[in-house]
């Protein structure tokens, strides 16, 4: 308890004993800085402000910091003071500090940070004094620290307190450099700033310096709450109730002079996962002119990404500096056993860190680091397994554009090229702010969002994107940091874009596109391209492969297949399928001859003419499910009888309803009615699945003779196993399993209970006489226990049904424990207590999800069965769910 | 066991001690018989075969006797030989005896008996001379004798081998009386069917008598298994495996002379409950000839109700056999404590009892049965009440027909009368066949269906009708029995009725109808009405009001009514409902100017528009509650809002989509588009229920507001109860709450969830926290559990679903204990685990069957809502529930 908490308890960056719980206590950035003064890195002094505090000063509606706190506070900054050799409020050679926010889990930007705190206009000449005497450097800090101030602790609209100096840039059609403003401009911006935050608060910045620092502090803590805050942790599943740290440190310049720079570095590439320096640095700038993306920065190593810079590389310009912090980056990678990123400042030539953390990566540099780590002796096999998020690995599969010297030769050129933030490719409609991104997406159109420089007020609409590309930043821009995280393509640092919001155009290389027009983005190369340009697939990584055999020699569940395609299934055997879970008659029937044949058989009067099209249709099936088979006949299959509701097969257009009536020679009055006898009001809940196969006896047997057919010419080892859809009691099951019999003529088959209503769940041990495994079709199953269509009302989900303040999933996508999972629980202790070696499997969309897996290793489900791309994906989830739940 | 058993096990009539299960081993007719005997009434000796020996034959898949069984059988008949002075298969007067089927339950003539057992063409003269030497009357019964054999020993048609004799009966247009067929034309009948059966079976009837009488045991025991009685069984819930045993018993014939006669009598008037005799009775005939229908029969009583023939009653005719039957009646009413029918033969005047049961009885009897024994002391009010079908109860509140007086006074006459066999009035198309009466019905037709007379081959047919009207047969003809047990409006005996077949008309009273022209028939006064008259709605029974009085008093269940009209809920009142358990939102958008509104809400472009419909919405519910509410303000009402998908509020017509465009000043292509977008595939499991009122909250709001503002209007006393349809989880309930809470303005309200998702279920103690009571919206359940739709697939679950050679019911009727059944009572346990004093309810339509309301008992539900009509049936079944649940 903070109430308790004596004033000692603020530690110094690197004083006293480590704290035990660091990053719970300190958060990932105070944490982190402390255990940098701990290994002797140069970083400036400072203090955290504990989460604890977080609670106690916001649990006060005002926010205000309680007089204990204070005082704490001032005994830290009193040692603070002592370190640094200066003075908080001093006229002379004043101690400014930073203000930031920190918590234990990382969200970008989400937060907030005010600089400069302890700059009044008394200490104004003592600042410039620091930098040669230049007031216009000491006005510019000013001026930020008005902004922030503003901005974060009276909650100003930031648009229009940076527009004062905005407007002094401007001249005629284009922005002065900052060097270009004049110190009576700034003067003139400054007193605007002032001007403007007395009008909400009377006060204005508060000319007492501590008492700056109270009310930074209090706004630093309170931008947790901020609902864009809560929002971010919402969607990335962090608890409210974590709070955040405060970190107070002192202020070291990066624009001072020339001599001066700040940047940020990554210990290995966050794109490729190459083991070389990464990053960027801009010479006379402090960090948010880095993470803002208002200038483009410079590589750190001399062949850095940013084309046309590596002259003005860090290792080209300070090659004694590079050394440096190379040694460092190793150094900081071995302590914390994982690749970092390290925000520096060079200050009038003296280099200082100002946080270290795990770096952001891209799905391929997160498997290669996993491996590599592992060869270097670093972690073990299972960190490796667990480094890597599951659901990335999809990405590393996307198909990507051929790269630009190819593209080139074949005569397509780039209209521009920028930096390669986020690798992969995107095609979409260009749109120019964030809720136009949604509301396009919103329609199914893939968008590419297109902006000057990004901001957390854009990342819903970056979301939304297929791809990000922007004007300004670089490698480490905000832009760059999120598109990485979600996994999108995007391009940054792309000067030669204009955006005309006015008239909604883009100028580009020489052309204008006005906003819609399609665009190609190649996120690896940097390049863009006007139009939609072709795909092809990507090639596979090698470290993969050696992070998915160790997952392999790890994981206990089965993983199959869904799939009816003799090429996917080659595919799935080679990511590692070894068996296919789920083979549907749906698919086969979608030829057209074949459509037509089905149509004929549910619409013709003659009986003869039903029996013709059913024959064909067997015949069909037959050949296609042998020619399946005989890609692998060393592996088991499941087959499901159909499935769908029997309007997913009649005509739709009046075109095929007519061309239809005319070869059953009937009239179209005549067919329609036959339709429309056959739709129902809620196909989801009617005549399908083992009904449809029961009402419709002879169709059941010709699916049945034609499995039974296929399997044997294809010489199958194992015997074929039948999957009956939609079952809601035992008699379904006993009669579907009587009539496979009787067309079994004494071949052997298992009988598998598709399980997706509830019923089948309640009653499973009933059913369970029947069957010799279970497969739990969760897709109908969620959309039961919810009574929610997912046809009709998947969107509901987002605006209705989840628990806001909670992460939720949509359980069209994660498994619904709290109620699907209670029924999924019973039906397995129910399906076990009659047949202990009974076989649960999950097939549909479910069973490649990372929740849903883990969810299935709890719950000791066999195997589970998804789409050949997710496969990998799958294989990975399946080790980690096996490492969490019976750690080795 | 059988195999042990030695010869004297079986027993004559009332020989030795009562068996300790006797309804059970003997059957229940075969019961009555035995303790007639042990009560000295007079029963033609004979003896029982018990259930037992029906596994033992029936075993064997020829169903042939096993030789031990034959021992037994043949000590049996040594000592009737010995009881009735006569020896079976003597040529001079021979022992002749019937075999007759006879269950634990009681299955009007579904089951086979065989009369003239042991007759053979060696003892025609022997039985001749007991007849005064009438060789047509040995001839005769040695015909009836062939043609039983014929059709139930050997299985041939039973019409192929009646229509010899019918044909002997062709007299020109007419058919000759039994007596006026010569004995010559007989010789020849019973020469034709002695060949008909040779040509099946090469031996024919067996000239061995003790091989005649084994074969029409073993065929009796196997008409347990004929097709007809399982669907029978199947239909009134009895078990296959109860079995049936077997009588033999000497014959005794009505049928010697006119000092003979045979009857069946009922101690208390079955149809009305009078206490006093009824009953009918023909001079000279066998039994078969009242129960086929095919003589019309005198009454027993001399106010019987067969016009005309009050001279001819037994009353008047032979008052010393009256008063001797009115005597026995009540001797066995008394030993039965219930109410008798007896079967009863006389041969030369002497009386014998052939049969006495429970008889079966109109709703109206049954109850009035119930309330009299009360009162005579003969049982309790807790076996009262157990005596009467709940579910027939409804049946006494069909609307019927004024009396004949006064419709004559109208002018309007009947066509003809017939005797009142089954009261209540019907109206429906005429057909002639049970089939067809199927085939129409189906198509939500009603019919009447018009036979000469009825067989067990009709059954199906009169269950399809809605009435039911036979030119022959009496008040206790099969057809009667069968229209009482239904509850189906019946006139019998109607013999100015006509049937012709071939052209397909009914010629009636001087008129021809051809089938399907429409008719009337009063079931209470016997009157036949061309046309379909009007009815009016039937009064109250005295005695139901004391039963129902006294079941209030048994029942723990409290009851409301399902209802949204003031004038309903004052019938409702009437009946015994104490609040209403559901008023739904719906209803009252159904007069046009409502339903545009709600359309204009939904489909204006235009805001104003849109508000405006919204606020006469509003109004318009606020004043129509308020009416309801007015009707008594003292009792509880619970208000649903909307539930249902949008699309049921949209337009559907061509007209009414035009009106409504140009009205909304939008093109008519405009509006389609409008109303597919609202549209849902699946519309039962989609945008529905406290989703819409969550994605519509201004309709919420004015729903709310509406209910709030009618109640305060009202001045109701109890807080105002809000139910939440289709909730799935916590989140839509709160939120739903804090819309009430903010237009409560601090009125006091209750809330209840509508359970109707299995999550609901299986989150019942997060919903909880929100919620004042459960109400289980039982239909939206059942069409979860199953996945299946009630609108599209009811008619499956006949065919699909069900557990064949078992009683189960349709899930929508009752609810389904094995899967539903299991949700429900978790959700119980889970509310009440979080909220120990939360009520629950069920409303819907099982709230009103029986079934469902003795599950309802045993889940300790508190309340159940219905309809108005259905409060009587289920006061009386939460009474009977409360005493199986909790004796006294």
């Amino acid at each position: 308890m903070l109430s308790s908490m004596k004033p000692e308890r603020i530690q110094l960056f690197g004083e006293g004993d480590a704290p035990q719980k660091p990053i719970e206590t300190l958060g990932a950035k105070g944490a982190g800085l402390d255990e940098m003064a701990r290994l002797g890195l140069p970083i400036p002094p400072g203090f955290v402000i504990p989460t604890s505090a977080y609670r106690l000063v916001t649990s006060d509606e005002a926010g205000s910091i309680p007089e204990s706190l204070k005082l704490e506070i001032d005994d830290a900054l009193r040692r603070l003071e002592e370190a640094s050799g200066k003075r908080f409020g001093a006229a002379e050679n004043p101690l400014l500090v930073s203000v930031r926010s920190g918590a234990a889990i990382s969200m970008p930007g989400m937060l907030d940070t005010i600089l400069n705190i302890g700059l009044t206009r008394s200490s104004l000449d003592g600042l410039a004094a620091r930098s040669g005497g230049s007031r216009r450097f000491a006005l510019d800090s000013y001026r930020r620290l008005l902004e922030m101030f503003g901005a974060i602790a009276l909650g100003l609209p930031s648009d229009a307190l940076e527009a004062h100096y905005e407007e002094a840039r401007v001249d005629g059609f284009r922005l002065r450099a900052p060097e270009d403003v004049s110190e009576e401009r700034l003067e003139e911006v400054v007193r605007a700033l002032e001007d403007e935050l007395c009008r909400v608060d009377g006060m204005g910045l508060p000319q007492d310096p501590r008492e700056q620092l109270y009310r930074a502090i209090s706004a630093v803590f309170r931008s947790w709450d901020a609902p864009r805050a809560k929002r971010y942790r919402e969607s990335e599943g962090i608890a409210d109730s974590l709070g955040t740290a405060c970190t107070v440190q002192e202020m070291v310049f990066g624009n001072l002079s020339p001599r001066c720079g700040t940047g940020v570095l990554v210990s290995r590439n966050p794109t490729t996962g190459e083991p070389k320096l990464y990053g960027e640095y801009l010479p006379n700038a402090q960090g948010e002119d880095i993470v803002g993306g208002s200038r483009i920065p410079y590589s750190i190593a001399r062949n850095g990404t940013a084309p046309g810079n590596e002259e003005r590389s860090l290792e080209a310009r300070h090659p004694d500096a590079y050394a440096r912090l190379s040694e460092i980056a190793r150094t900081l990678e071995a302590h914390f056993r994982d690749i970092q990123e390290i925000e520096f400042t060079i200050e009038e030539g003296e280099l200082f860190f100002l946080q270290t953390r795990a770096a952001k990566r891209s799905a391929r540099a997160a498997v290669r680091f996993a491996v590599d780590l592992v060869r270097e002796g670093r972690i073990d096999k299972d960190e490796a397994l667990m480094r890597v998020d599951a659901a990335s690995l999809e990405r590393l599969f996307r198909p990507t554009l051929e790269p630009p010297t190819a593209l080139e030769a074949r005569g397509i050129k780039p209209l521009a090229r920028g930096l390669p933030a986020s690798p992969g490719a995107a095609i979409g409609e260009l749109v120019f702010d964030p809720d136009e991104a949604i509301i396009r997406a919103a329609e199914g159109r893939e968008v590419i969002l297109v902006r000057r420089e990004t901001s957390p007020e854009d990342v819903h609409g970056m979301k939304a994107a297929a791809g990000i590309l922007t004007r300004g930043g670089g490698m480490t821009s905000h832009a760059a940091v999120v598109a990485r995280g979600l996994g999108k393509p995007s391009v940054v640092g792309c000067a030669s874009v204009d955006i005309d919001t006015k008239s909604r155009l883009l100028h580009i290389g020489g052309v204008s596109l006005p906003e819609g027009s399609p665009i190609t983005l190649d996120g690896t190369s940097g390049a863009i391209y006007e139009g939609a340009l072709e795909l092809s697939a990507s090639g596979a990584l090698q470290e993969l492969d050696t992070l998915l055999t160790w997952a392999d020699a790890r994981r206990r569940l089965t993983l199959k297949v869904n799939t009816e395609s003799p090429s996917k299934l080659a595919l799935a055997r080679a990511l590692g399928a070894s068996g296919v879970g789920l083979c549907r008659i749906e698919p086969l029937l979608f030829p057209e001859f074949r459509r037509n044949a089905i149509q004929r058989y549910f619409l013709s009067n003659e009986e003869n003419a039903a029996k013709e099209a059913l024959d064909a249709l067997e015949l069909g099936l037959r050949s296609d499910l042998e020619a399946l088979f005989t890609v692998d006949p060393s592996i088991p299959y499941t087959v499901r009888l159909l499935d769908w509701p029997i309007e997913n097969f009649l005509p739709n257009e009046p075109k095929e309803k007519s061309r239809l009536a005319s070869s059953l020679g009937i009239s179209e009055e005549a067919l329609e009615q036959s339709i429309s006898a056959l739709c129902e009001i809620n196909p989801a809940i009617g005549r399908r699945g083992v009904r449809l196969n029961l009402l419709y006896p002879e169709l059941a047997s010709a699916q049945i003779r034609a499995i039974f057919n296929a399997a044997e010419r294809s010489a199958l080892e194992a015997p074929i196993e039948f999957l009956i859809p939609m079952i809601s009691g035992p008699t379904e099951l006993r009669l579907i399993r009587e009539r496979i019999e009787s067309e079994a003529s004494g071949r052997a088959f298992r009988l598998g209970a598709l399980i997706e209503t509830p019923r089948a769940c309640l009653l499973a041990d009933r059913l369970a006489a029947y069957a010799d495994f279970f497969s739990f079709g969760t897709n109908d199953l969620t959309q039961l226990v919810f009574g929610l269509s997912r046809d009709d009302a998947s969107a509901l989900w987002r605006d209705l049904l989840e628990e806001p303040s909670k992460h939720t999933q949509n359980p069209f996508a994660t498994i619904d424990r709290a109620g699907l999972g209670t029924l999924i629980q019973r039906a397995i202790e129910l399906g076990r207590s009659k047949k202990p070696d009974l076989v649960f499997g999950i097939s549909g969309e479910h069973g490649a999800d990372p929740a849903s897996i883990h969810y299935a290793e709890e719950l000791g489900i066999d195997f589970i069965s998804c789409s050949p791309p997710r496969l990998p994906s799958a294989r990975l989830s399946a080790a980690q769910a096996a490492i969490l739940h019976k750690p080795t």
